[in-house]
């Protein structure tokens, strides 16, 4: 028996069974900060219960802040191969809430020029990431409960209650949405100072459901980039380069961006809506289903998937939904619809007072 | 400026340019635990001041037990080709109190057959390791304090001590033994209950100065299997297997153990002896120099290099100092020399009241 939380056992037994599918003689390289230790712990016993092989990668952001002040960028700009070539080995990479663990601003005096070239470098691992089953889950923190402006206690049922779930029913539930989404050509939004309509016709519309991201919870889709039109308004903080936007408002106009307003941080938004042109653009549609998240918590493996909200990113959009604007961002805004929104597919209101319409 | 101990700044700095010579572009890894990470973030900076590149392998102790006890056989007799082709491909490897930091009995619960089973599988990483720069350092930890029954502050003073020195000078000094033991056929120690003479006639002694362990300190050389004789009384206890023998007691002669006792754990020490032939021959003669270290701690790394002592291994000799005694053990049996006791070099006393006779 471990000797913690159960709760911690069953995380791990669902990211090894259920998200990654570990199987014998598997290699996997789970990524993690000390402070996800437990949850290391409870995986190693699973993947020792497969018979898988694998190596603990400790991804503190003390040690890669320290790394990253001392070295010039002649080293911080290689990538190395022995590095890359472990990545490539491996048949499964879990990421236990790496780099971001014990302070979630540890980053916060490493100048940003210098994190724009770590980034880059490490550009090839995210793309052989791709190729391999892979894994982005979190073990509860002090530090991400501070960012979520919760206890510890508290925090830690709210993540299990995200992550504890049946994920196959769930799975097949958010497939009832995205099977509808699939022949719809327009999906319309309505709400508080909300009236905004986006064309789908054509995309494919897909279900985050655990594989990738440990909560999952959405459906989402590319809109077609040159057909969203009208106004909406974010409820929920939007986060910028570590700096909070509230109460945002976007007007769209042919699926461009031409009026923007915030109650704060106004600046950051249209700082953030002028990266580049795809900026101006919405490069995704989500719809949040995990009704285990019923807070923001400051955290986007968490908050996107928030049950009865929706989340418009602008920037760049997911190819394997049709989507084709290009942008250096992807920044992802949030909306509550529980209180007032009514979403509408090709006219018909299929989300209202809270319930999809073919709920109970 | 780390937020640190002055001193763990120092010695990361002694471990990467001193011990290991770490150079730009070289590939390091280092084993730590979370335990050690402030060391971790401290040998971060050095390696990114160098310009080198790294990884962080977490071996802490509760996740390789709860693998190894969740594992069957089939799994933990395999080295994962992935694991040893990382290793294949570094340059430097450190091991920063790797695998005992933070409880030294965490395996205690693991059957041996187990741990035996990986020990045998990871054995070509050991070999792998021979041919690179590596080191075996440690972090002061409250478990390694407790170990040695001090309080943590009074380890961590204790351990630096030992570590933070003028290496090059001290090599200096360990090479003037060296020498004279490289001309000598007989080493003979007295003192309490002991009077034992080993011939080391064409051996070639060896100085440990920090490359492979820091701290370091010793000098040592593998005596004539043949040629030893007389009675030996160890006042420090002996570690076989977590178990603890005091006041052991042997008499040699050609070279073979034809008695032994221990005031405490005498079974034990018979085990041990018996555990092959070549387990009732002296493996090597150490003779431990650094006065950083004045007390025995239950670490080997740090009490077989305790000034003003020595210890005859039974069991394997080191074959760079031409010795031939094979077994599947080399266990340290360590005597302090400094109250009363005599080292003579063929009938000379070179050692006597504390000092070596071309000491001030």
């Amino acid at each position: 028996m471990l000797v913690t939380d159960p709760r911690v056992a069953e995380h791990a037994k669902i990211v090894v069974e259920y998200s990654c599918k570990v199987k014998r003689n598997d290699f996997v390289i789970i990524q993690a900060t000390p402070e996800a230790r437990d949850l290391v712990v409870a995986l190693s016993s699973e993947l020792g219960k497969v018979g898988a092989h694998y190596v603990v990668i400790d991804t503190n952001e003390q040690s890669y802040r320290s790394y990253i002040l001392a070295a010039d960028s002649a080293t911080l700009s290689v990538l190395p191969p022995q590095l890359l070539r472990l990545f490539e080995d491996s048949d499964v990479i879990m990421n236990v809430g790496a780099f971001s663990s014990s302070n979630t601003q540890e980053m916060s005096d490493v100048p940003p020029q210098k994190l724009r070239e770590v980034a880059a470098a490490m550009g090839p691992i995210g793309e052989v990431l791709m190729k391999k089953r892979w894994n982005i889950t979190l073990h509860p923190t002090k530090a991400l409960a501070q960012d979520a402006k919760m206890s510890y206690e508290a925090y830690s049922d709210f993540v299990y209650s995200a992550i504890l779930r049946d994920w196959p029913r769930f799975d097949s539930e958010m497939h009832v949405l995205s099977d509808k989404m699939a022949t719809t050509n327009k999906v319309r939004i309505t709400g508080k100072d909300t009236d905004i309509t986006l064309s789908i016709k054509g995309r494919h519309p897909k279900v985050s459901s655990g594989d990738h991201n440990m909560p999952s919870g959405e459906v989402f889709v590319s809109p077609v980039e040159t057909d969203v039109e009208g106004q909406v308004y974010f409820d929920m903080p939007v986060i910028y380069l570590g700096h909070e936007i509230k109460g945002a408002r976007l007007t769209l106009r042919r699926g461009e961006v031409v009026e923007s307003s915030a109650e704060e941080g106004e600046e950051i938004l249209r700082a953030m809506l002028s990266v580049d042109e795809g900026a101006r653009r919405i490069g995704e549609l989500g719809i949040g289903m995990n009704k285990g998240i019923n807070r923001f918590t400051r955290n986007i493996l968490f908050d996107e998937k928030m049950g009865d909200t929706i989340h418009l990113a602008v920037g760049r959009a997911y190819e394997e939904t049709g989507g084709t604007n290009k942008s250096a961002i992807h920044i992802d805004m949030i909306k509550g619809i529980k209180d007032g929104g009514t979403m509408y597919f090709d006219g018909v209101p299929i989300y209202e007072n809270g319930r999809f319409n073919w709920e109970n």
